[in-house]
Order: structure tokens, then sequence, then C-alpha cells
């Protein structure tokens, strides 16, 4: 007998491969089950419906993307907000290559939750956002960024982070250590004064 | 009677927006029909099945990169590296910008096509994504960039540029033109020897 809370995590963990391979509409409660080799009737003693796998999934990483942007913010011991925005981008790298699978179904199949959890998540995600925008905001107040559009900004880094998954490979040509390095290099960068052109 | 292009049109057009708004998988067939205000059955005098409705849209905007990337290099007229990367990441806006739901469902939802033809659109992307990576290579190499990785450069880049259906709206805050601006900016400093640690 698998402990409930075990056997809790494995469907997440399964469903999150399936979600990500396969997209979350296009995946069935049976398909669930069958990867656990389970019947579909044993699954429901968990979760009350498909929604609800989505959900636990979609919540546990903003949680993820929540606590470690926190843990980094506390870890950084500095209010240069330039080395606060590095912490962030540091950490967010991190919770996306820890669980590709489950970062890339959190950006792309938040949107079949209900109206009330997806209004829920855009909220915390707004939240997560802001802290990126505020701090490219004080980096420039501060004369260490340059001038430019705080919201634009955070958007244009976030989106060029949550692109990892489409090819990350944990057995890949980079470790997920060095490719951090050069995502926190590009995007810190990306609001330097100097031009190449 | 509407003449078989413009149907063919409009069913491309339709299409799109549901995909876009829940998914390729939780779109039928039905669904396309019901927005058209046709029957099911007079869709299928059109086209053969849902996934040709998908590999339309997403050959279709395929193609759009493709020509607008070729043509932005051929009006750019100079051999400079950094001059023809800012003409293609401006190049990418604008087909971005000028139908956000296409370009998004050609991201997220080209996944759901056959083999073959997630193939043939793989091979596609890859070619797309090495002019990029080629030009930043070039300006490493005439030393107008700093020395990084120009796979990880290119993948940051276009992650970023592909984001912005996410947010974008024409009636938005900003005209596509100065999102453009923003976005050629930010992606080329990205590249710049100046570190604002």
């Amino acid at each position: 007998m698998i402990e409930a809370g075990a056997r809790r995590r494995e469907i997440d963990e399964v469903a999150s491969e399936l979600f990500h391979a396969n997209g979350y509409a296009a995946t069935s409660v049976r398909d669930i089950a069958r990867a656990l080799q389970i019947q579909g009737a044993s699954l429901y003693a968990h979760v009350a419906s498909k929604e609800d796998v989505l959900w636990s999934i979609v919540d546990a990483t903003a949680t993820a993307f929540e606590e470690r942007a926190e843990g980094a913010l506390e870890d950084a011991q500095t209010g240069d907000p330039v080395d606060r925005l590095a912490a962030l981008i540091e950490a967010h790298v991190e919770v996306v290559t820890n669980d590709p699978e489950r970062a890339s179904v959190f950006v792309t199949e938040w949107r079949h939750l209900s109206e009330e959890r997806r209004e829920q998540i855009r909220d915390r995600r707004d939240a997560y956002e802001r802290r990126f925008r505020d701090l490219v905001e004080e980096g420039i107040a501060v004369g260490a960024l340059r001038r430019t559009d705080p919201a634009i900004a955070a958007d244009f880094i976030l989106s060029a982070l949550n692109g990892i998954p489409a090819w990350y490979r944990p057995d890949g040509r980079l470790s997920a250590d060095r490719i951090t390095d050069h995502y926190v290099d590009l995007a810190l960068r990306s609001l330097t004064e100097e031009n190449p052109r």
C-alpha cells in the first residue's frame, strides 16, 4: 500500500509529464491513471477532478517561485537593487531548471484552471512580476540601470527565462549553474547604458 | 456564397482565436464551425481535419517569420552584424504584434501537429534561429558584442520576443512601434560588454 501523500506526489509528477508533453486538454484522467498503472476509479480516491491535479501542480509551482524569490532576497543581504535583481533572476532560473516540466505546465497550462483559481494565479503572478519591476525601477532611480520602461523590461526578462523549458535538458551541453550564470548576465546587461549599435 | 479562398482565410482566423484562447486540444471542429455559424459538415468541404487547420496556421506563420526576416536583411543593406541582428529582432516583433494570436498558436500549439509536420517546423525553426545565432557569432567575431554563448543568447532573445502575445493588446499603453524599439534595445544591450553589477 502506498502512503496517500506519496501517491498524491506521484500523481502530480506523472500528470506534469503528461500535461507538458501533450497539454492539459489532451490528457484525460484515464491517461494519468494508466501511466500510474492504476484504475481511473482509484485515482478519484486521491483527486476530485483533472482540474484539481492541474491546480495542485500550478499552486505548488507558484509557491516554489514565491518562496525561492523570498529566500533569495533574504540571502542577498544587500539593498543594492541590481544585486537583488540578480538574486531574483537566479532564483527563477533555478526553479525552472530544477523542474522544467512543472515550470512549463505552470506557464502554459494555467489558463485551463477554473476562473476563480485563474484569478488567484493571475494575482500571484502580478505580485511576483512586481518584484522584478520594482527592482528595475530602483536600479534606474539610483543610476545603476538605464532609463527604460520597467514593466516592459520585467516582461522581457521573465519571458526569456520562461523559455528555458523548451530546450533545457538536465544532461545537456551546459549545467544548470552555467545556464543560470548566462541568463543572469544576459538579463542584467539588457538594462545597461551601453548600446552596441 | 462566400468565395472558397475567403472562407479558408476565415476558418484560419476563427481557429487561431479559438486555439489561442482554449488551446488546440480543447477546440473541436464543431467549435470552429459554430464560431463561423456553419455546419460541421460544411467545414469539412474546406478542410480535411482539425490538424489541417492547425497546419495551415502554423505553416503560414512560419512563412511570415521567414519572409519578414529575409526582407529585413535585404532592406538592412549593411554587412554590420549588429545592425543586421537589430533588423531581425525588429522583423520578429513586427510579425508577433501584427497577429499575436497566430504567433502564440505557432509557438505553443505546433507540438500538436503530426510527427512529419512537426519535423518540418522544427527544421524551419532551427534554420530561423540559426540566423540569430550566426549574427551573434559574427558580432562577437568583429568585437562589437561581448563573448558569450551564441546559442544561449539567441534562445534568450527569441523567448523574450515570443512572450509578447501573453500581454500585448493592439489598443494597449504602448504602440507596436514603441514596443519594437524597446525590445530591439533590450535584446541588443543584453549582448554588450558593460555589466551593471
